[in-house]
């Protein structure tokens, strides 16, 4: 399937350059707001991105220029199981909503956002205006984060009563910014701009304006798209493995990842182009 | 045990605010220096808050202008077993006095100061002067650490012949703040100041002066204790358990954990005063 | 064997000061870049300082202008397995040429480059212009980074076809950098200065040029190898041990491991120094 | 969907008794070897049966008095990528091929095995007859294997040059029979007898033949079916946790779970119905 | 205080010989079943021989003929929070309510059994008679497992509608029986016997009624309290780390466990008494 | 060099059959117990066997018929500094000679016996008479254990007043045998014979005498190196990475590790020589 045809009501997709899809959430009427049906279709775009021969690296954006996005869609999901988990039911007791609730967290939520992590494609996940709640959610599964200069980042789900279980609390001290930080921010819940992300290393990136950060999104990615696919998604691989294990287990990862991964014909095709001051660009076979 | 029945000898124990108590250490003639008593008595303090109704947040203090504390009382300790401990003792062979010392540390030492951590309520240190030894064990226990301008930090264990044992060494790499850093300060012990604790990330605020601080941190604790203490509460622990697990694991913990917190109450009226542009705050019960 | 006669043909070893030793890469000519050889000799050269009791803090340098290291030498490795790997060899079936480069990253390049970060002794890097490649590898084996303004790294072997996998994409996690950044530049392969290190706290210091960073680099060795040698290898070793285990378990290990190490007589001495005010700095003994 | 309308062309499912599922492999005639589409199937089963609320035991058997099964369809194998990896391809070199590899291992193979291991529902696995490879990677994702005299085993993998990559050796150390022995069936792919696998706790029961070891399975299941599905549900996935983790990640894991699961009114029904010696067996609600 | 002082209403605790306690469950009259009185008497008593230098082995029994322990107290259960947590109450949000139920089963439950494996002496329990749910749970935290011809055991929480929540489910995996067997066991809650829980390994003796056990029990308890308290206790500390560590980590830690503990003038004593054929028993100082 | 060349003062390497390497610990007259200097040699050798593609399996066997290793030779230990450890030092203080002997524990003892765990080829270790103390460090690290019906064991440490550090306490709770066992044999220090090693699951045969059991080893050894050996070598490292991390990780290992091992010719050779009922056996290339 050609990334364009992943396109469904709220998200496009499309492939501006060879190799570079750009996945974009496209409800700028509410704020770019979630319903669950749309992280079904966002896990499913990135299940089949994962796939596919023709990208060698992602752009995440959205439409409109308020927001990135305002989150879940709180009047949707409070007609969901979210808040009749919290009345009191007759039907169902207090465990068995309980196992309702595990599960529909970890179904709903959790494995479709999941699914932008374990894309084997670098995804860029490139913000604007606002951007809370689910924006941290998905931007902390994006190998890369940067942001227009407007951007405005909340971890908003301690506002509505909740501990945030789509992944923020869980991903936020495996990005490693400061662990002070991502209290103070989790906790309150408070607002903080694109100048103190990036001060904190939440974002490696800010731009003046949503135009000036999205093309620089399409440029990280289209020199991504130019280097070995074996070599990139190896490198997206191995290092989120190492993230969740000690230095020895990762020393002996890659050894075993790279016994099988340097016989490529590309690491001969750009060590000798590069030997040989070759000034064209190696090209890489689809992988 | 309403929270200032708390209070000590050398240490203050307040409530000024509804749902928000203020400990301070407070033996300013010395420096608020740490006597073994003292890690004790607030390993007691916080271990009480944790589980008092009326507390949703805590701000950590020193009393005096000079110093948060400069770390162990080192006459104190002089007398006590870690210096004894290198004497050639008579009656007791090596192995004898390795395993009191190993004891005495996580007794009389570690434990007290995991209390601050294992508290179940946030907690917010706010530092000013000398901040030394103890004061980073203590602070890396704290979950938003913030300071004075004139706050002068150092890890001083390496200054007199030991590898710090009481936390140091082992929550900084948890801190996120760059290794090389850590590595730096520690083996140097050398005196660093609040602009660099704030650059590097070990701070996530620097205000100019003592009472600018405090303020800030009854501010941080304000908000936090305005909010759903279950929100709160689950949020502390779920970043926590994060901190020491694989992303894989984090995500499940919390989806189990919030079966049951999303049963709250709480998500229906904060979520609904929300939708309701309610200018009235949800009050939410004790937890 | 004294530090300098582990000296060889592309490395030198002094010791300018008291009980800190210099090594540096000498092979100016060719960037410094290194062959197996000499990724050989750097393992054997730290396994010795490791145990020589006279030698308590190592700068590791480079000799030349030009470059720390401009990485693997292409030209020699372009001859060695690494190459002929991605050949199609008729005596050799693909797995068995899997389980040659596996041992061959393994005993070629990894173990080598991690007696660095074996050694007991702390060992501060120092880098200046080129510091590509191996750079990053070896850097992220050493305590402390600092560097030259001129300084100017990339993590190189994207650019090549393959992912790394002598330690950097398994070490960077570890140095606790942002997490968005560390993606950026191992996917990208891109040049990034002595600044922007220095912001995202790769390196924890920036000078104005080659010698004065090296005089920094002494200067924090200098400091270092006065303290008690107990006290300085066992924080390294606890910090290193803390950075890959729970809170929990850093706790119990250091508690274990001052047990005995609180029984030198190094804390008294240098405990009772600080009391009477002394002058002379205390004088411990060789470990 | 009822249990009975999963069943497909080599699988049958069906529910001989009130909340007990029995999934039974069904092509005899080639001894119920699988193909890469058997094990879709199963998984697909699996995955479904996990939902289905009238399902809370299930047994898995196999067709036939021969062979639970044979393992692997080598003929149909030998015209799939396995095989044909080993051969010289032309278009896709050795990393693009391991990078095929591992993905079909993973998504043909792995996942759908691994669906009856992530089952909510305890599975009874009951063989008989030729039991090899295959039958070793499914059984151990069984929560209870138990077998007929006539069972014969075999890690067959290494018999066909290969290392088991479909679970076996990967599980069978985590169901905590002597490594000693596994290594020796693992290693040498020799045949072992149903008393064997009892004395090394492979099995936990061997029953005279084919039809008594189904009774058994399906007491067992029954047996389970009647107890609360909180309890047995919960039982099952905290025992799966703890296998994986420490005993102080244990004990916090289920406190947490049953910081939910405490609140059904199962435990007050069973918990009364003991206490008043209650000839009838508590009905539980569906889960 | 002397072990014989720690006794208390249904808990006695006696030293039938030089550095062996004994402690018994007595409550008889109902069947040594437990109430949360009883666990929290039972935890302090271990907390307290755990430093007790007159200690250096400990037996656990029961008093009477007919049980160990039946468990749980279930009449004085019903009346507790664990079943008012099941009920629908008005003052408590179901999250409030399981706030209090994860509170209530660490410090009621866990952290009292857990102070029997976290003593430093050595633990032998000599099971007899009915050993049900609470019996596991404590079993599993003593180092040595025993148990008369007649002992009865069964994992009963299933039956009454939880998931077992003191330990049972978490440390039975860590006990390395066969996990086919654990799951039978705790997903049927069914009764087994002596001679099962033998060949299963989970007592390691069985002796034909209970003087004959206890008898064994104490005969252990003098062997090993006749040894040098450093090689034992140090023995049961470095299992227990094993247990839950990498055989990597577990070599470290007992590298660093022995740096001190080879100091001891206990090995020499040792040695020599064995090299010099020595009759006399060496005499060990207290630990 | 072959294998025979590795033959030193008390330890024979002998190649009875193709790919098949016997070492023969050679000093009968001591009851072969170890020197420091046979431990360092017996490191070496295994670490040679590891990459000699002559061998395939190794058989790791001791001369005479009166033990395979009574242990540490202690007249040898008494006059190391093992046992000058625990004497009054005169110019290293506590610290210092803790240092050196965590160092000593790593270097002379544990290193060279964790070669033979690390040996790419499996090693059946075959054990009569007196199999003390390095006897059970040494065969916990091997893959496979078989003894002769007079073979004596005990983790004899304890005895001599320390705590086993070569690897017996780290490695048994990882051979999965019963934990309850694995504390009585090491607490009590107690002999055990051949028919109790088997029961528990320490070794997995048992046989008459020395010389039927060295049979079985030898036979065992044959069929392990006649199959392939990447199919055989990978079991191995499978298998133990599998001891040491969760399922799931386990799971990727694999699946990485046969992406490159697939591509094996032995696969092909090996699954059409027994589709086609071929007779002859299939030979594989070296490794």
């Amino acid at each position: 399937m050609a990334p364009q045809d992943l396109s469904c009501e709220f998200i496009n997709v499309t492939q501006p350059y060879e190799n570079v899809a750009v996945v974009e959430i496209d409800r700028p009427k509410k704020l770019n707001s979630f319903t669950s049906k749309m992280f079904a279709d966002l896990g499913n775009i990135f299940k089949n991105l994962s796939y596919d021969p023709d990208v060698r690296a992602i752009v995440l954006t959205a439409a409109g220029e308020k927001a990135f996005t305002a989150g879940l869609d709180v009047t949707a999901a409070a007609q969901g199981p979210l808040l009749k988990g919290s009345e009191t039911g007759q039907e169902r007791d207090t465990a068995r909503k309980a196992w309702d609730l595990r599960r529909h967290i970890k179904k709903e939520f959790q494995e479709p956002v999941s699914e932008i992590e374990k894309c084997e494609k670098p995804v860029i996940c490139v913000m604007h205006g606002i951007s809370y709640g689910a924006a941290i959610d998905i931007s902390t599964c994006c190998d890369v984060r940067i942001c227009s200069n407007d951007a405005l980042f909340s971890v908003r789900e301690v506002e509505i009563g909740l501990a945030a279980d789509v992944g923020t609390l869980t991903r936020l001290p495996h990005t490693l910014v400061p662990m002070s930080w991502i209290k103070d921010i989790c906790l309150t819940g408070r607002d903080f701009k694109a100048e103190e992300a990036l001060r904190m290393g939440f974002v490696s990136g800010v731009y003046e304006n949503k135009k000036a950060a999205l093309e620089r999104g399409l440029e990280l990615a289209r020199l991504i798209a130019e280097k070995s696919p074996i070599a990139v998604q190896g490198t997206k691989a191995v290092i989120n493995y190492s993230r969740d294990h000690s230095v020895e287990d990762g020393l002996d990862y890659i050894a075993v990842w790279n016994a099988a991964m340097l016989q490529t014909k590309d690491v001969s095709d750009a060590l000798l182009a590069g030997l040989q001051k070759n000034k064209k660009k190696p090209v890489f076979a689809k992988l």
